[in-house]
């Protein structure tokens, strides 16, 4: 269970904002370099290749052995299991297709800005995970009357803001035994075991839900009566709104809506500000929310000389549908006009529930589903290149 | 060839320093998170699993099509080559393990820091690649007399200081046509072909030269009698140290030693400080040189209330020699007494040739080659826990 450390105050400490001009600190670059983000010009596979998923391993990614891992399902249940991978893989298995984010995608675009791990707009994924249902092994085990919701416990091991912890989590039984939610103990990943750093040998998905709800290196699903009041559940990823974050908040679930741009022409390198020449330029991206299907997509254009808090001029995309992966991520495009100078476009999702982007980020202490829009800077060349462009 | 690209200068502006009390930029922190670094307990890997080997993309991962692709070898040669993929396949292939490190490993860790990817230790990763050498199809196209380089052209287009080009960096034949060296065309890596941000579908291996060298999405090489001044040449990569980097600099050539440590213990999720019980504390790692084999590795511990400054204690640790992988990491290994409190530990590597890890870095303009020691900070708990570590 969860332990206290008590160590000096550098080592550990609360969870802060940032100060007004504060810029992003070394511990904070730190977690950047390890838990990266997906290079937004890979977009464009629909299946998002090894290593270019996002990663988001909260302490180490721990050593695992395959062969000798357990999952052990007990606690409020008829019938305790305890399997192995080859009784996991022997059972029926499915694959779906799931766009994951992580529940912090956007924190470092607030102001004041949550200190933790900062990203942009990049933390994001889509993969092909195979595995069993949950809600067939939690039947199989039985859940007793009463029984409320379904903890997961990580073999990732470590310390924050104080509170010792295996990384855990739990679920709402009509969540995670509903097999219309299609959550998955999963063992593969696009066809071949687990790598390390996605969970490695078993790992849950939730289709739909912020990644922290997805635990990774899977060994435990214990059935409660009582609601899971743990470090994962009650103090981080919760919405709260006061400065002080004293506020017992919202818990953080379903994915907001965001849509992406797959950043058009050739970039520079320090900027990332693109370079397209003048005539029609192919828009084309992604878009996903956990509340449904999306509905729209807009391409947004700000007035020159207005900036970046200006009204911009939205026009729609076209954006496709495929029936076959409802919960992985759909694909949308547009032509847009390029003519030379500075232009500065943005992406915004509605998804069927209604729910839209914000132009501005609504705040919350933790920094979490903020799915402001994107913003991405273009400059259009004078002129036509008389060289090719690069492909 | 390279153009010039006239824009706003906030597009494409020049190199710069931060100023003395400027944290990481936005513009840092989203190059941290497209191009990651290794999750440094990942260094438990002999060999990087994919996801994890360091990823330095200077502009997009272009969109290739291994097959339409061909590499020409040509210029100051009597046999101009066009090999496609199966071409190169069915020449007799070598397969090398060796330890990569993008050239500005430890940029961030510089004062005043270089703007630009902001590495702290972690650009580094080993991998298998199977390729064919260099050295032959340098023999197979016959280099003319008089030639002095091999000019290596990637598929990877931006602008870079208001420099449009395709990446683009030369080898002098000595080193690019010298058996010994074991320059590589590589297709493979790891038993698989190139994932697409670490070069798909060919790419150079150089191995002990850092990462610059190493083009990707190769498709050129040309052979010349004039020494090549181009961007990545003569602009970037040199060792410059003068603050207004106007001097020509040093160019940018052979890996400096460096050691890393496996984080021991578990880590706190913000600081990454680690967290040990009381007793002895395996330690382990790796260690490597362009120059040659590291001889030395060796382990400081600072004094309690020195603080980083301050002089450490050094002391031996064992170091492996693996004959099989001549280019690839050392290991290292030794044991540590974890008494409890606050310790901050340091790691560093001598080579064959003399050169070992400064404490303190020289500086200079770029950021390269700053092979500065790695401090690690560790916090020994009071007593023992009654309850297992994580494993």
């Amino acid at each position: 269970m969860d332990g206290s450390l008590s160590a000096p105050g550098g080592v550990s400490g609360p969870g802060r904002l940032a100060g007004p001009e504060e810029g992003i600190s070394v511990q904070e670059l730190a977690l950047a370099a390890r838990n990266h983000g997906l290079p937004l010009e890979a977009l464009r596979y629909d299946v998002t290749p090894p290593g270019l998923h996002y990663v988001l391993v909260h302490y180490d990614i721990p050593a695992t052995d395959p062969d000798g891992w357990r999952l052990t399902v007990g606690g409020r249940v008829r019938r305790p299991l305890s399997l192995d991978l080859d009784a996991l893989r022997a059972r029926p298995s499915v694959t779906r297709r799931v766009t994951l984010e992580c529940a912090g995608n956007g924190r470092a675009r607030l102001t004041p800005r949550p200190v933790s791990q900062p990203w942009l707009v990049e933390a994001v994924g889509t993969a092909e995970w195979t595995g069993v249902p949950l809600a067939e092994l939690l039947a199989e085990a039985g859940t007793a009357e009463g029984a409320v919701e379904a903890v997961f416990t990580g073999a990732d091991h470590g310390v924050e803001r104080g509170v010792e912890q295996d990384y855990r989590r739990s679920l709402p039984l009509r969540v995670a035994a509903d097999p219309a939610r299609d959550v998955l103990v999963a063992y593969a990943m696009n066809g071949a075991p687990l790598p390390p750093q996605h969970g490695s040998p078993l790992r849950l998905v939730v289709p739909g839900w912020y990644g922290m709800a997805h635990v990774k290196w899977l060994h435990d699903i214990t059935v409660t009566d009582t609601p899971y009041t743990g470090f994962q559940q009650s103090v981080a990823y919760r919405i709260r709104t006061t400065a002080e974050g004293d506020d017992p908040g919202t818990p953080v679930t379903l994915i907001a809506p965001r849509a992406l741009m797959i950043p058009p022409g050739f970039p520079d390198f320090m900027s990332r500000a693109r370079v397209v020449r003048p005539g029609p330029v192919p828009l084309a991206g992604r878009a996903w929310s956990g509340h449904g299907a999306v509905r729209r997509v807009e391409i947004g254009e700000f007035g020159e000389g207005v900036g970046e808090d200006g009204d911009a001029v939205w026009t729609d995309a076209v954006l496709e549908r495929d029936a076959a992966h409802p919960w992985a991520w759909q694909s949308w495009r547009t032509t847009w006009t390029a003519t030379p100078g500075l232009h500065h476009l943005a992406v915004r999702a509605t998804d069927a529930e209604g729910h839209v982007q914000p132009l501005a980020a609504p705040w919350n202490r933790g920094g979490f589903a903020n799915n402001l829009v994107q913003r991405v800077e273009v400059f259009c060349t004078p002129e036509a290149a008389t060289a090719p462009d690069a492909p």
